[in-house]
């Protein structure tokens, strides 16, 4: 079955070595949970991340179902930065305000050389799902 | 068949005002042309836009992406800016250098409610598909 | 919240009576459960709906996953036999043995013209997923 | 530069061989042309391949979407039975009556491991875009 081969912690402190900037475009990102085959982020959202209309842009959505994928790779697989996006489908569902984002992502398929994870985005404690997510990663061939 | 209703000057300064934070986070970005069923983006990546091993990262390409989806409603539908993306499928074939990013899209069917497009973006001036991206927006109901 | 109209038993007799051809294309074809905003649909395979390698094929999941949003339509909105795919993204993640497929279908939304949905297909009785979908129906405008 | 490794006769000759039941599923299949980093599929549609309302069904517009990958794969990296889809993501734009379906598909990506496709269906000699996929074939290993 599956298991986590990082922590939460661990995850947090990778993820901003090797990807600083991210601090600065997402403040409030961090991994909230890992579990066995999941992985729940969270940042927070403010006005640059709104689009016309006031509320949160399809960019940030999908930049945190990426970073979700990003962190199933990475606390299922190990340190592997470079571990790439191949694909990526989103719906949008609902509008969300700024605030709190929250993806909960799950690995359903861990390969040798492919995770395929799904991701559900939620905002501001409402159960109501704003957009969903289907994404493949490609993991570097290990060394 | 299918024809523009707004020139690229007029679609640039319509989404200037109706989304002001565009320049800030995508510089040198602007819609290059407009043709009937077809309309061209380009932005100028830098350090903001990368990614973990330097190259161009996911959400920006996603981004471009949506706004040519974005352009290609407002060219031939008019000035709506509260049009929203349904889904955006991005398959990632190749990586990028920052430098100039460039997206081609094409309107496959303009509905009443509905504008489903295709994408392909190339960088720096190479024929190479860096991502393809195919996808939905809906268009608000006429008053 | 989301509620169904009609029950597993209705469903099936609807779908037979407007999709005749369903029991020959696919035998042992039904909706096994209705519950709030979920359906359950199952269907035997055997060597029509197998592709090179002995595996079912692409086709065959894609249709479990396409009749599952219809399912999901029929039993949440009504008898509305002419609702259309509009998009549908699938995953293919494992092989299987010809047999029983089972998909697991949630509404992700339902509103007044789209449903969204995602489907979940194992087979054979085994918790491993073969596939998953996305999709979005288009519901007709009420009369 | 994308170069085709097995003709359209080939291609059809090969077909038939590792996936027999193809004309019985599929009347008048057949790769009409091949050409580097492209390839057309046609195939004859009736009684069998429509659905409620009358038109060419969802699954039916998968299945030439997804032979066109695979003749992708064949033509441009030679006889690989066992390549398979890994992820496929189609829009239905339009209805089409039953007849000559014809799904001209394009390379975007051909890499050691995968080949990224899109595919533009259309039926009955006009140029209206029924529905337009984008897939993704995992190519095995070389022995």
């Amino acid at each position: 079955m599956l298991q986590p081969v990082l922590t939460a912690a661990e995850l947090n402190s990778y993820i901003c070595e090797v990807y600083p900037q991210i601090m600065e475009q997402y403040p409030g990102y961090k991994v909230a949970r890992v579990d066995p085959g999941r992985v729940e982020i969270q940042m927070v959202t403010d006005e640059r991340h709104i689009r016309a209309g006031g509320t949160v842009s399809g960019p940030t959505l999908f930049s945190i179902a990426d970073m979700g994928g990003y962190a199933c790779v990475l606390s299922h697989v190990g340190r592997q930065a470079l571990a790439v996006t191949t694909n990526l489908n989103i719906n949008f569902m609902r509008k969300a305000d700024p605030g709190i984002l929250c993806a909960d992502c799950t690995i359903l398929k861990l390969g040798k050389r492919l995770l395929v994870f799904d991701c559900t985005i939620t905002a501001n404690e409402s159960d109501e799902v704003i957009a969903h997510a289907t994404g493949t990663y490609a993991i570097p061939p290990a060394r």
